[in-house]
């Protein structure tokens, strides 16, 4: 049996992974696909750096392109991260016929579609689970296990970082500043955490989800992106009071053919599946037509989870190779995008205001919500003593985008509304 | 593009759900196999009966063996159920060369490997995702998706009229006697419910699961099955004390390629994912060496949600005679199978017992748990006013199997235990 031979690209957190179980699991791989699976060369930015695993110094190079261009490498598994210059590695590495099993969120989120081209034309796979929701094998479901139905809706918790800190918040009370610094000395934030907490890799998440369950290419530039960095344990205290836990979701949703895609603070009712993912797990929630409600549940990063989909991956592409049909599946994205307006996008929403403490304030709310037709659900007002003016809690019935956006505009010119405290869309 | 043909077995619930997606689906699954997917021939018991969907009378047939001897036929779905003819049948459809595509559980847990068999001898797919937990793509995903990993346990919710019964008699304080007919009213429970309320649905579920996760051949003679007939509300609300829930669940564990395999009411820690999942829905926890806790959540039965396994299977089947390597999946089955004794099976237990009330008694018992090496973690004396004689309240830390069935016996013959009221596993 000829080895598969593998060019591993990094040997970070999740680089390390791989070896480990490319190594640990060896007979358990070759009871799959029979055949030895060797890491044969690995990427490194230092080979003199010291490593937590033993590997052969003779394997270690610090230059891509010698595993590019070796003729032996049957398969490139990158998990170094980057966009463009690991771009224009990964296209050669298809251009020279070599498989790809990559945990790269951004280069698939950005450049997924050239990157998939390229892969079809040269007959080579390109497999990516690993880049969304870590050691959750959600792009294979997407894609195999609901090939038969129509994707309505997928909300997911895909980042750790801010499902973490929202946790925090909400089961100890603390507040957004002091335990985003916690997080990031237990190292489950950056130094610099604006990626996590704004967004933008929930985003990044969020465009590959759609891009396969809707079957049409959706671009990072569709996605609607707000983060946490707002959240106030004020926010969360009122949330609590009415039944629902706040949480980072993205939330991607089509109705006839029209896609939108959007992350934001989200309040979910509690008892909702996706409400109960706490700290750094991640879940998928996925709505088809046929099928309903399901949910799938995990750890969304770490050095041996993300590995188990990468050597996954690994594995399909080594059994594709045994049956000689590499790059032969249909692509997934095969229909056309047509994006919601703000008119189509629809849901409910939580608005806290702070408002003058007079009479017919709330009669001047009511009227606004009126003339956009946004039906309220209820109105609170919480005792505030000592405080100067008054603070509304309303809850809408489900209503679009657009009509909830005018709703603000007007708030901002009525003298009575002092301050629009929050807005957060409500699920569940 | 020459249609590919299907015979359906069965145009019951599943049946009818099948003919439902694949009709309305149709552009959907021709967007990914490239080729009209068309029910050609139905098996039905009474051609004359009513039907909720309307299907061209001309394609419905008594006779199973016309749709096994059509040669345009490429594949079999089998949604009727059945074991004895049901396996003849798929026998012979494998040998003329079709693809077999089933839901039926009994089926694949009781005659599988030699059905996969016979397909690896003829060069077919056998598919079987709908076999258990309905719409949740479990077994791909065990198959697939931690191919790379070992795993170590399942703990699944895969019966759900159980589920729902303890889910009404923990939420509603209700008798299980009562939700019982109240289930049969709604169509939950059959009028003989006990392939479901004694476990064994659920053993023929874990005995597919089992199998795929270990890639050992697991009979459903090796599991250990008790089922929730003799659960009482009391032990409910001493668990709800605890702080758990009890479920029916099956579990298979792993430890040094040693197996075992049960279905029993547990107590499982609230917090715990599976703790929450309540009523019809099913769920399956995974823990992987590698990946750690996953769990994968949806409808377990109805007639969309498991036809959108059975039609995965299908799309399936056609991609791979699209691409020519049906049959050609490397067998899951490849490792020996060694179950555990007694002794190797560990786990935590809850023990009611009423006993004498008077001194010295708690001595006598906690002597029995120190003969047999099992560690105690607390007792309770709940007040029981006006009753005879004292309960106990035991929750013990991990202890084999072995050890519990004799302290068990001891208990038995120990005068003071006036009875053993109920023994649960206890996890998470």
């Amino acid at each position: 049996m000829k080895p598969v031979k593998v060019g591993l690209m990094g040997l970070g957190t999740v680089g390390t992974g791989v070896v480990r179980i490319v190594e640990g699991h060896q007979e358990d791989l070759q009871g799959q696909v029979a055949s030895p699976i060797v890491i044969s060369k690995i990427l490194v930015k230092d080979r003199a750096k010291a490593r937590s695993i033993s590997v052969d110094h003779g394997k270690l190079t610090e230059d891509p392109w010698e595993i590019v261009r070796d003729p032996e490498i049957d398969v490139v598994v990158e998990v170094m991260g980057g966009i463009g210059s690991t771009k224009e590695i990964m296209l050669e590495a298809l251009e020279r016929g070599k498989h790809i099993v990559t945990a790269n969120k951004d280069l698939m989120a950005m450049h997924g579609p050239e990157i998939l081209a390229k892969a079809k034309e040269k007959g080579c796979d390109v497999f990516y689970e690993a880049s969304v929701a870590g050691g959750i094998p959600i792009i294979r479901t997407l894609i195999e296990g609901f090939s038969s139905d129509r994707i309505t809706k997928i909300m997911g918790i895909v980042n750790g970082t801010t499902n973490y800190i929202l946790t925090k918040m909400s089961q100890e009370g603390a507040a957004y500043a002091d335990v985003l610094k916690e997080a990031q000395a237990l190292g489950y934030a950056e130094s610099d955490p604006t990626s996590d907490v704004e967004g933008l890799d929930a985003a990044r998440k969020m465009t590959i989800l759609a891009t396969i369950g809707f079957r049409a290419n959706v671009s990072l530039e569709d996605v609607d992106v707000k983060g946490i960095s707002s959240v106030t344990q004020e926010d969360i205290q009122y949330a609590h009071q009415l039944g629902y836990e706040v949480k980072l979701l993205g939330i991607a949703e089509r109705q006839d053919d029209f896609i939108s895609v959007s992350v934001q603070p989200t309040m979910v009712k509690r008892g909702h599946p996706i409400a109960s993912v706490n700290g750094v797990f991640n879940a998928v929630y996925v709505h088809g037509e046929a099928v309903g409600e399901t949910m799938f549940y995990g750890p969304g990063a770490g050095e041996l989870p993300t590995a188990t989909s990468v050597v996954a991956d690994l594995v399909a592409v080594v059994k594709n190779m045994k049956l000689g049909v590499n790059g032969r599946q249909a692509s997934v994205s095969y229909k056309e995008k047509k994006l919601k307006t703000d008119e189509q996008i629809a849901s409910k929403y939580f608005l806290l205001l702070h408002v003058e403490d007079r009479a017919g304030v709330l009669m001047q709310i009511a009227q606004v919500f009126s003339q956009y037709d946004v039906s309220i659900e209820s109105v609170m007002q919480p005792a505030t003593p000592g405080q100067k003016g008054a603070e509304l809690i309303i809850s809408t019935h489900a209503v679009s985008k657009a009509s909830m956006n005018e709703v603000l505009k007007a708030f901002a010119e009525l003298s009575s509304v002092q301050t629009i405290k929050s807005v957060y869309r409500v699920e569940g």
